[in-house]
């Protein structure tokens, strides 16, 4: 049984190539092309947006609608129409956002990196300055796009707004990324850890599952049931990232490694060592999974995603 | 006659520091604090929000919201309660989107300025980090704060943030700022002049006419015609601005003048010299004030304010 298991690939890879494929059209069909005056603005938001990017938080949002209508018995095998438009669009305000903060964080006063998804980041292509400009130009882009939902009859278009730029704001996504910035080269505590992986990644992730399940037009407990799902599957993203920054390669991991521990950044592997971290990735991980429990067998792909993304090796 | 006139104080002037009072007590009010976390961030961007702008977009807002409800009778010397509060979060999220604008524009980067608003720059005082986050920071904060608005009869949520981010785009504000960047050093036509001012300048003041006109639930047609007024009145303003950038002491402006020849810049001066320039202000002005013809009386203090800012000297 484990042999086979092991030889298996998992059932949610084929739904994350889907929704992978469904973000990329979506992205190509609702973003300005790079002919698009000014040209080398809409080139390098392109370069930096069609990276190969693993489009995991879209993969969030279409398994949070998925596991919304399944559990709701309005999914017969797939989407309704609108819920799977509006899924789309929430993908891609994502996925704008998403690339938006890399393309920042990247940049040569912040994180100063070289590589990003095996290629050299928007700035060592493009200029800092319009790096600046196509970060600014795609967080931007990602509330234009939620503009076009279409509301449900529980959600208004400002309450998709809001919680898109709820996580996104000085108190969450750009908060913790100043807070990791400033914390460089100091020793803070495990409490302090959290709260930079909290803002930083979690919010974000919190936010897709979120959208998700708003798309699907889910009664407000699932909502909030969702996004806490959502927010310690963030939590446990980020402790894997950090074990991934010490042990994996350039080649596989798209970016350069060691870069934390040569930075001087705080993370799991340097508070608590490789051994606990490992430890801490599996229980935050399974807390994530735990937070489904009620919404039973309706849940499965959001398990299997966590799943994957606790034994991923990039 | 013309005596009184010089002597006499605009009447608009003290419209301008009612509006710019009501604007920075909102955002005192609904922007969150200094002393949030991450404090050094949240302190950045008051520090630039809070710089003593002169709250134009604000007035074009107001201005704009007071015009159509004169036109409409629906105004009874002062703004109706619910467009009133609607007008201020847009005046708000204006404000946010333009302080951004400037944080970003001033990096070393981009324009390279040290001096703003009569103080040195946010990167000089925060670092470039910093500010490159408070900006970020400022362009989510001005989607949050649309998302809070009370829809009108005619216009939806999604309709004011469509209306901001288009604004604020890569085909227009960012657009614009790549494109100048990009035309440093460079002969550029008077054709590709415009498209810069165009996109740069006038989008975002004809995006504070409209939301002004949408604040009061103004018909189509008065958002469009209103529109085209901000439109025309960004083209006189920048050209304004380009004049002062070579005549005025930077103790009047409040940034380092002359910083356009410095750095190679495309302005009206240099393109066709300063007295044509100033020409050009003035039919560019009378162009925008001739837009209000059809609103008659009720668009007064939007041609006073066009005047205003045609003889302003800072």
């Amino acid at each position: 049984m484990e042999q086979k298991t092991q030889n298996t690939k998992p059932p949610i890879l084929e739904d994350l190539n889907r929704w992978q494929k469904i973000t990329e059209e979506a992205l190509q069909k609702l973003l300005p092309s790079a002919s698009t005056w000014p040209t080398i603005l809409h080139q390098a938001m392109c370069y930096s947006l069609f990276a190969g990017g693993k489009r995991l938080r879209p993969a969030i949002i279409f398994a949070s609608a998925e596991t919304t209508q399944q559990f709701l018995g309005t999914n017969s095998g797939k989407l309704s129409d609108d819920c799977f438009e509006r899924a789309k669009i929430c993908a891609c305000a994502i996925e704008c956002l998403h690339t938006y903060s890399l393309i920042h964080d990247d940049l040569p006063c912040m994180d100063n990196d070289d590589l990003r998804r095996g290629r050299p980041t928007c700035h060592k292509v493009y200029g800092e300055a319009i790096a600046v400009l196509a970060g600014d130009a795609l967080l931007t882009e990602s509330f234009a796009l939620l503009a076009k939902i279409k509301p449900t009859s529980r959600f208004s278009v400002s309450e998709f707004v809001a919680c898109l730029a709820r996580a996104a704001s000085s108190r969450n996504l750009v908060g913790g990324q100043a807070a990791d910035i400033l914390s460089e080269n100091k020793k803070i505590s495990p409490r302090e850890l959290r709260r930079i992986h909290s803002t930083k990644t979690a919010a974000l992730l919190s936010a897709s599952a979120r959208l998700g399940a708003m798309s699907a037009d889910a009664p407000r407990e699932i909502v909030s049931r969702l996004g806490r799902f959502g927010f310690r599957l963030g939590l446990a993203f980020q402790a894997v990232d950090d074990i991934l920054d010490v042990t994996a390669e350039a080649t596989h991991l798209g970016k350069t490694p060691g870069k934390d521990a040569a930075s001087g950044k705080a993370t799991y592997p340097s508070l608590f060592g490789l051994d606990y971290a490992r430890k801490q990735a599996e229980v935050l991980t399974h807390r994530a999974i735990l937070s489904l429990n009620p919404l039973q067998c309706a849940a499965d792909k959001l398990r299997q995603l966590a799943q994957y993304l606790l034994l991923r090796t990039h």
